[in-house]
């Protein structure tokens, strides 16, 4: 297992963006948004995609430079069109105007159409904490996922993240895809060649699997409950949401239409609407009560959950985004992790774009 | 089975509202919400419930003649003190002035502590839908629901619904309890001398359990996801995002504070807030694209996830909401069914107060 310096991924990856045509600044952006992925632990959304963006970029599906416009307002609810650009900036951009908004009026809401991946979740919402808003935020992505009942691909993994402030301890933040199982974790499981648990997918015959190759056999992904007794309408339900906010009412694509991440494949034709959608925004706490009492009591709550009896004395109840924050103080100071896939893809980009390899 | 007819019921029901000292207005409402669930098939939140409340108002738990009072505002962001009233009176007041302030400002939010329980989600979030906002709405619950790797009731099966609007379609209507399965499906297993599936809950030692009885053990429930390899830190996440949501940060109890909702159990001491919390609020569609182009493009997605690809033809893919809508329509003809637990409940409180039974 190799490692790499934090700071140096990220100036390399900033390099590869710069190549690619970005600005400086909006390279440093984008380079962040990776990197905080791979220090925070979620090593699928990090320098592990940027050769995917990168392809993205050579195929101009993704605009290296775009124009980010404020297309339609009222008040609190702001739409955005990212102008075919890259999640890792239209994202930000639009939490930056949901702060401001929340400013002025308690909540703003960004919904953002003709856009692109934008990493991690929890990057964006977690721009509110510093303010001490709540920061929210869902994207939509191309299909894996079944609906319950059925065996068809029509959903992305959409993950919804919520960050909450605190005062003492760690930030409450729940980043989670709305599929049992993140693709990611299937990727691995084949990857160590073990069987993943049934829940996780179904066959193309919509028959359970224990096979880690499952989705690249025509199989699918299975929302979160995993079958009918588990609930799994309830996880349908949040996949649904996410990609009717993201998609539906902002004008992006959504459902079976959502463009895919992969360069090899392209959109459907008679899209019905314009690139992959966000929703983003904040809630100011101040305005239910004094921040400090939320605050304090964000602390209560966190030190009470982390007492309750955990069910195997040497695994304590965590804290949603407990780990990743662990995980994030300790890869700064010991270098991120790189399995040889990534590796070899960090390898190959820097030949092709004719770059020293941060390796 | 019984079965009633819902104005005859909703009468009753606000008959005895009025006998516990509530306005003819406030009976009217709190009937209203309790009715509506009993048509949407939610049998758990309807009338079952009613004895309970009185037990609670009876007890002085819940305030028949609550002062709501705004204590605290940012805009779009406003805090109610419920007055220790019921839930189902609090709750459309919040949507209330949600969506006044929605008008306003393009979003509105209301965080309430000092409440009741609230009945069913959807109803609240539903009002939005007159004014083609979406509606949100949560609430916490006293604790039966274990954290992800705990084996200790510290949340409820706190429910969270959002509602948004169609055109020709019925509208989306997610309203779902963030456990595996809410306790009013161990009942009816148990009624029925059923045992449940693996995953809805563990005995007090933190036992894998199939009995009905689990809970009434002193066993508890497992969040949506069920088990580590299902992914039940999700379920746990969302259920702590609505109880922070609904009780943290609106000055409501939280966690294993929340009061039960049965008045034989009292609430703890040294509370750290007051009463249960909500959170509720609207989005106005209108404020990212055209909402005439929003609401066509919800019809167009209905459409095709209901036209997917079912794993059984006789069970086509459905959509949140759908369920709840047709069985509405029917139990109006065909009047609401009625079990024979709660037809006795029913005669029961008559006699109790007074009144001539409604069966």
């Amino acid at each position: 297992m190799t490692t790499i310096n934090a700071t140096a991924l990220q100036h390399w990856i900033s390099e590869v963006f710069i190549q690619c045509g970005f600005t400086a600044e909006n390279a440093k952006i984008s380079a962040q948004v990776l990197v905080e992925a791979d220090l925070r632990g979620i090593d699928s959304h990090g320098v592990a995609r940027l050769s995917g963006y990168v392809r993205l970029i050579q195929k101009n599906r993704i605009n290296p430079n775009p124009n980010f416009t404020v297309s339609h307002r009222k008040k609190t609810m702001i739409h955005l069109d990212a102008d075919s650009g890259i999640g890792l900036l239209s994202a930000p951009y639009a939490m930056k105007l949901a702060i401001e908004a929340t400013h002025d009026f308690g909540s703003g809401w960004v919904g953002i159409s003709n856009s692109n991946h934008f990493g991690i979740a929890s990057y964006h919402s977690m721009l509110a904490l510093e303010h001490d808003y709540i920061g929210f935020s869902m994207t939509n992505a191309s299909p894996l996922v079944t609906p319950a009942n059925g065996k068809q691909r029509m959903l992305g993994t959409n993950p919804m993240c919520v960050a909450i402030p605190t005062n003492q301890e760690t930030p409450f933040v729940l980043d989670m895809a709305t599929a049992a199982a993140a693709n990611g974790k299937l990727e691995i499981a084949e990857r160590e060649n073990k069987s993943i648990p049934n829940g996780w997918a179904i066959t193309k015959e919509g028959e359970n699997t224990t096979d880690a190759r499952a989705l690249k056999n025509g199989g699918m992904l299975l929302p979160l409950g995993s079958h009918k007794d588990g609930g799994f309408h309830k996880g349908y339900g949040l996949g649904a949401w996410v990609d009717i906010f993201s998609g539906v009412i902002t004008g992006a694509n959504f459902g079976p239409w959502v463009p895919p991440f992969v360069s090899f494949l392209d959109p459907l034709p008679n899209l019905p609407g314009n690139g992959i959608g966000h929703f983003l925004g904040c809630w100011d706490i101040d305005g239910f009560q004094d921040k400090e009492t939320s605050k304090n009591k964000m602390d209560l709550w966190i030190q009470t959950l982390k007492n309750s009896i955990p069910l195997d004395q040497n695994h304590p109840v965590l804290i949603p985004g407990e780990i990743e924050h662990y995980l994030k103080q300790k890869r700064i100071e010991e270098g991120i992790p790189l399995v040889d896939a990534v590796c070899l893809d960090i390898e190959q980009l820097s030949k092709q774009l004719n770059m020293p390899s941060p390796l």
